[in-house]
């Protein structure tokens, strides 16, 4: 019996030319997922593969109301068009890892699949909650080596990250840390924002937006964000709920019983 | 060496034909446990095979006060009969998973196993719990796939569960999520429960069974429900108290050790 | 690579007949560690295995004060000598598992190992809390199978143990119940201790003892039991600071960094 | 599919004679860290070989603000010279394990390794954390075995650390512990420390620093101490925050979604 923890499901298998992976998983003010929601739903990227784990929560979603839907990340590709564009895959998802140990695990294998599949550079997203009221819109970022740095020099990114934050946690951060281990080049990109962590934050998600198409040299029209924002309203509640609850930690409390939590959209269930 | 983290022991190889599995754990309000543990003993359906996990509680339960018995799941069958009827499966049992990662695998094993007896669909049994003091009859639904809306349509099921709900926890959720990746059908049937989670709702669990046994062309005699509740009041006392227990965080003490709960029948022991 | 999260070291290689296991490990009132520490000491049992265990505390232990030792369960054994004796292995130890899955995993290969040497029953010996000032000193009992219960009926033992009790916890109920599924006998005794599960209770461990050598029909000196705890102080002491320990959930703070216990024997290291 | 948990990456492969490996990773007081990092620089020694888990923080640290870095443990060595002098492999590094198994699994491979280079003696350094507020700079010790005792009894340690505290946590005790089941000799240092835990305690080092010197037959200015211990404040700073961090349990919440910390070094991201 061999232990299979985390499952990549291909639906079309890609080969892909000196391609650049896209990450924007739910995290601090969902910065990485709207923006990279974003390029997904404007690029018309087509999604080639799924990924789910033992170690996302024990749950599924409810879908159009009534569809059930396991907890899940995907992949999407567009390949290269314009001038100076590479091939580009795009990582969105519901979750990330529910334990430590997960994150390495779900990681790994991404990171395996990206490699299959001709990814060549990652770059993440993901958000700094400064805590502060007054929203700062200067882009952070970090890098696997110094020579990316230099890579991104143009692009206003204030690479002194490690002057207002500690630690990189989750997939934005060990996604780099790990391909780092293989070799590999990347780049990640931090949004600042003021509010609380589990609070979408567009108008960050737009500030890293703007240096990621550059980056990528697409041309978006930016001013269908907020609205696009609106139409992701309802995952987008049902991302904070899955980030509140986990919050409440879940692995306290057997599925199925979890104490109530209130909100109407975390009224449990099983 | 081979890590079996759960085991599924059988005692009758059976082949099913177009078989229904009907789920039934204990979960909110226990109602899944109730209306499939009613159908078992008015069916006589027979025992063919038992589950037990590294992942359940790490105690034996006190059957007739003297005899230990591990923490199990039962998968009970009765082929068709009457008119209209299906091969039927039930699976009843203890308790669901401790941990997150435990779910995943524990219902993996469930999935594998009734691919191999002739299982094609999955009925899942859980609780909502409002939270409101005015009970709520309307039995609510989610499906795999639209198909199946239609297919169950005719049973007055409220398929507009995702209005009330954000997700579907444990094993209810996951069978058929994990169930759906396999390219297979199924429903989830759930009570609404105005109490405490961990109080059993034997109305809610009639509120289902009335639906269950429509679709599955069954003629039961729904007035000794109340009767059969009190009879497996015993069980039920146990199950209640496995959830409250779990509710204290097992993990966070040594078996043997954990802190007197109060209640007479949580006295720890060991 | 293979996962070995459990190891057990045998010294001398032994084949009984007929033997029976008597387990004491840590647990409410340290009632089994001092009966059956009590026993090896008294018969000069011979130590023949050690197992240790990721799933014990990431600990060692200060031996004499100045040596370091591993977190280990021990297995002793001695013939049968006297008129209607059977071959006795002893199992004692420093811990428990850690987590509920480590339970799991520990027992099974007690069971694997005890089935190698010869081992045809187990005797598992623990405590039950009842939070009641007074003592009770009926010994409480319970099965595998009925037949035991005749077997042991001419012992005084309360075997109405359902009524007072939910579960049995931990090794003193897995052992049992995991042994049952391999169609094998067992017998669990818990005595009555009425204080805080994590101070030791000789005097239940007494009542217990008197039922074990009758039925091991061992004749015993009971005098030096309370001279033998005063013996043991040092390491009961270390136990019981174990048990703490566990009950501030070690699982929260990384090694090293546990803040600090107040008590003396608690004062971390590291 | 193979299970790898914790992956050593060699850079050099080396084969030492007799070599003694000495441990100082984060811990109490920092004392073990700052120690063997003075010893690492003073003596040029040659980093040859680095460690990564999944039993670690799922984060990536900012290296010279821009860089991410993985969370690593990483081996130096330093040849014979002088006269009495053995080969030295020293071990240094960000954190110690997140959880109680993984401290198993990342210390049985490191002891695996430090075989395969011709370690035969391992000294782990550590902190005691008195609580009170009167230093006390005598270091106490602990061995695999008597013999150790008399090697190093000219060296003015106090071997009764036994009497002060129950157990050493964490490597600098596991190390010792798994070690001498190998049959293999150790001998642990721990420095007393009068403060909170996660403060760095670089007296207390000097202390530890002072006797193992004289053990390894090592000229040290010691004077350069209280200046390196400056040029290492922002790697102590980060890991001060990294175990602030393990101790606010960084298992209950979600990557990226951890609650602030209000300490400015801490803030999250991701």
């Amino acid at each position: 019996m061999i232990l299979v923890m985390t499952t990549i499901k291909v639906f079309e298998k890609i080969k892909l030319k000196d391609a650049i992976l896209v990450e924007g998983l739910p995290g601090v003010g969902n910065i990485g997922r709207v923006a990279v929601g974003y390029l997904v739903e404007e690029l018309k990227a087509k999604k080639f593969a799924e990924l789910y784990s033992e170690w996302f929560f024990p749950f599924v979603m409810l879908q159009d109301n009534y569809q059930v839907k396991l907890l899940k990340n995907e992949f999407y590709y567009c390949k290269a068009k314009g001038k100076g564009q590479r091939d580009m895959v795009f990582l969105v998802g519901d979750c990330q890892s529910l334990t430590p140990q997960g994150h390495y695990d779900v990681v790994e294998k991404i990171l395996d699949f990206a490699e299959t599949i001709g990814v060549k550079e990652i770059l993440t997203i993901g958000g700094l909650a400064t805590g502060e009221a007054e929203a700062k819109n200067k882009v952070i970022g970090a890098v696997t080596d110094k020579k990316l740095m230099d890579r991104y020099k143009e692009y206003k990114i204030d690479f002194k990250a490690g002057e207002k934050v500690g630690y990189i946690v989750g997939a934005a951060g060990l996604l780099l840390g790990l391909w780092k281990e293989r070799d590999k080049d990347g780049l990640c990109l931090l949004g600042q924002t003021a509010g609380f962590p589990i609070v979408t934050d567009p108008k960050a998600a737009e500030e890293v937006l703007d240096i990621v198409t550059k980056i990528l040299k697409l041309k978006l029209d930016m001013k269908k964000l907020e609205k696009k924002v609106k139409e992701m309203e309802d995952f987008i509640k049902k991302v904070e709920a899955l980030q509140k609850r986990a919050l409440m930690d879940i692995s306290k409390a057997p599925a199925g019983q979890n104490p109530p939590s209130g909100g109407e959209e975390l009224r449990y269930i099983g």
